[in-house]
């Protein structure tokens, strides 16, 4: 297992600063009182819509000269994708080959495209795609930027929406973030504990997918699983990275499972009340608020909003069913 | 008339320095191309929702010790009266009265309440609410925070989100900006000109109130207007402010009036596309663009987004008419 630290999110948070402007931390209109206030960290409006620009440019500024030139791949269900393809784009790198599963919203496949990426459509999920892209990449002598395992470069960069957070608002004292591979989870939780040792750190996944809550109760790192039924959280489907693993179990101090209801939900109250457009991994920390509101009382907490990226038809599919 | 300079904004914006965060200046990701950006100002990001905290709030901070304890009143077609609302709490002034029309938007209404304001619903369009409310608030012994009609502090304060565009962006040379009163254009176009000479001011009327456009056609100046037919445009709505009318035929390079149908495709194209919310006022500078894209070509726009104070209902109709 590779080491991760602090020290890899100070130095994301130095790279990076020339690069990718602060992303605003809003208080929520709706949600808290006087006493009890809630912010919405807005990774959702990153020039890519979703946080994982952080650690893909973060990991990309650190190859050689030879690595840029040979090109850069990734697999990814979306996100990670389009921030490599962003991030190619902006460090001069003129390949960029993205592996997504054929069920990739159509807006995220055509914002990988849009900043000149190339994108593979292989297989049925995030597992398969990682699966079938992998034995591309061997074969294809690019430098594989992989999306969360394993690479303090990736969760580095992660954590740098944490470091922002603390420093714009030195009152939260909790902190809600998505889980997915759990790069972001990490990376927040480790910035997080290191500034203000005593944050709450709670990390939500969907009912869809509860690949860390299932690995934690069953003792195994899950690093493929399984989606049960149909979700609207693309970006957090498949299995967990084995550092994060490793962390999270020190690092969080409660892991929340919301339903897909309740996601669906948030994202429409993230939209026709708060006024902030949030793909479903994005209002998850919102579903969790709703859903589990006494957990938060007398907090001051911060919600990631890790991403914005969500087809327009899924969003009046979500509305109509509100 | 009263007279208005670049002295009352560069006033304005020390006093609303310590009260309101910067809002965000991002670039468009659909709209452009390399030599040819376009970016939003995102007034619908301030925590009212909408640009117009920033003259009732420089007005409201002029108030003696005397008036704010007799409290305030304001005649508005919603997001001014948001603005008073917020304001009187954020100042401890008890007792704000907010006369709307009937045919305010729910959320709008929802919104003054929240902040404590109380909502006085008068006459079925702007205008009548106005000349109604005067009636009350003239007998009330209310101070009177007029929503833009001749009053520096309300241009003052409307004119700083410019300083913010040009101080982050210096590059920016045009400037879209919608019209209702005329308050935000006049403190935009006057702020525009003075730190850069040669900026060109564009001011944006739809085609259901295009009241500065027909006073400048007639060489009359409409204090009221009536609409045509319905908009979605509910804060741009009414006639013009005599200091705007007088003042934006030196200060704007081009007036422009689009249709309300480019408007609800210019709301859809911000949510789904651009991930941003905007009311139809905050969209009208993007249907400019989509309307007019000729305009545009090899200059660095920046679209002013009014607010975002949209109807969930509203917008499931744009949505689902486009």
């Amino acid at each position: 297992m590779s080491h991760f630290s602090f020290e890899d999110i100070l130095q994301a948070e130095a790279a990076l600063r020339p690069y990718l402007p602060e992303t605003p931390l809003v208080q929520s209109y709706y949600l808290g009182d006087p006493d009890h206030k809630f912010y919405f960290k807005l990774e959702s409006m990153q020039h890519t819509k979703s946080f994982k620009i952080r650690g893909a440019l973060n990991k990309m500024l650190s190859l050689t000269e030879e690595e840029r030139r040979g090109g850069v791949a990734a697999v990814s269900s979306g996100n990670h994708g389009i921030s490599v393809s962003y991030a190619a784009r902006l460090l001069g790198i003129k390949k960029a080959e993205i592996v997504v599963p054929e069920t990739t919203p159509r807006s995220k496949i055509e914002k990988i495209e849009y900043f000149g990426g190339h994108v593979r459509l292989m297989g049925q999920n995030y597992d398969e795609a990682h699966r079938q892209g992998m034995e591309f990449i061997a074969d294809s002598g690019l430098t594989f930027i992989d999306s969360c395992h394993d690479d303090p470069k990736i969760y580095g960069g992660q954590g740098t929406a944490m470091v922002e957070i603390l420093r714009r608002n030195p009152d939260i004292d909790t902190v809600v973030v998505p889980i997915g591979g759990g790069g972001l989870a990490t990376g927040t939780a480790v910035a997080a504990k290191a500034l203000k040792p005593d944050i709450r750190v709670i990390a939500v996944q969907t009912a869809a997918c509860p690949a860390m809550i299932h690995a934690y109760r069953d003792q195994v790192c899950y690093e493929e699983y399984p989606t049960t039924g149909s979700t609207i959280c693309d970006a957090l489907v498949g299995g967990v990275g084995v550092l994060a693993y490793e962390m999270l179990k020190d690092y969080a101090d409660l892991l929340l499972e919301v339903s897909e209801t309740a996601i669906g939900r948030a994202v429409v109250f993230m939209l026709e009340k708060e006024k902030i457009v949030a793909e479903g991994a994005g209002a998850i920390a919102a579903a969790a608020v709703l859903e589990h509101p006494e957990i938060f009382t007398g907090r001051h907490t911060a919600l990631m909003v890790s991403g914005s990226n969500i087809d327009g038809a899924l969003l009046r599919q979500l509305q109509a069913e509100c």
